[in-house]
């Protein structure tokens, strides 16, 4: 990315990140929630925020829907366009971090490289959360039908069937959605919470 | 804006904005300042979120300085680039409100299209903010030195001086900070955030 913005002066937030967390009464921060279409992501993420919310966590998800419909409507499907969707979520989801939220971003984000430059970016936020699921059980469940569709060539750009699905090679937290139950899924994902972002 | 995002299937939010409004004890929504180039938006800004913060409204800033980094680090100044600048801008701030947040946003935004285009999609959300001070006062102020680069030509776009700016038609406040003080300001605005986001 070429920048091209320049005369931009920073002036200071007057509320820092922490006196936010102190009073939310916890840590802010990104849980990337990445994983094949149909791994789990979106149910994960809302059931977590439904969770948190109730626990009084300050904390919102971003995820396709409300991201794809607005912010990057611009963008389709191919390399280009989803490195700039992932680019452009990774900086929203700082903000929402700098903000003092817990931010759940829920994206299939298949390149190892677009989940790094996040990391990069924003070393001290970023929780990266494999939820793991083979081709063959995402492809079983299809909800959607959208493997389907892209195996009759109808959605000429779909990860795992047209497009390479690159794993975490060390997230920070794996969630094996073959074996565990969603409720299952989502006690393990509040431990998590609980365990790295509690205020103490 | 070409979409090209299409096979988006929305799931709803568990926690609805209702619920979030109540946990938090105010409405959400977006504060749009707009003005030119030291009219007092980001002083204005700042001051407000630190005050609303302290008494317990979950506020953000949004302005050039944390967005122009990272977000929209693409974009430069020419008409085309601001537009889709504040775009993104209003697409971002709609989340924060989403998220149940009362964000300020402070952009010159010189377009009433630009800033219109946010009320039509986010009619419920959208509070316009005027800071009004005259071209000559901005540039008499001129803290950061822009003004008298851009009279050298030193910098080739900036709004008041090569480029448009277009006051607003009919904003929700307007404040004249030319004939008031940064705190008679900041009370304005406190005042409107008090009687039309406080949680009855």
């Amino acid at each position: 990315m070429k920048i091209k913005s320049t005369n931009v002066h920073p002036m200071a937030h007057r509320v820092s990140i922490h006196e936010r967390n102190h009073a939310y009464k916890h840590h802010s921060g990104i849980l990337w929630m990445t994983g094949l279409s149909a791994s789990g992501k979106s149910t994960l993420a809302l059931e977590l925020e439904k969770n948190l919310f109730a626990k009084g966590y300050k904390t919102f998800v971003l995820d396709g829907d409300n991201v794809r419909s607005g912010l990057n409507a611009d963008l389709g499907f191919d390399e280009k366009d989803r490195n700039e969707n992932i680019r452009r979520v990774g900086e929203v989801a700082a903000l929402f971090a700098e903000a003092g939220l817990i931010v759940i971003a829920a994206f299939i984000s298949p390149y190892n490289a677009d989940r790094d430059r996040i990391r990069q970016a924003h070393p001290n936020m970023f929780h990266e959360i494999y939820i793991n699921a083979s081709l063959e059980d995402c492809e079983g469940r299809d909800p959607k039908g959208l493997y389907k569709r892209a195996r009759n060539g109808e959605i000429p750009l779909f990860t795992g069937v047209s497009e390479p699905y690159e794993p975490p090679l060390s997230p920070e937290l794996t969630v094996d959605t073959v074996n565990l139950s969603v409720a299952e899924s989502v006690q393990l994902l509040e431990d998590y919470v609980e365990k790295n972002f509690r205020q103490l």
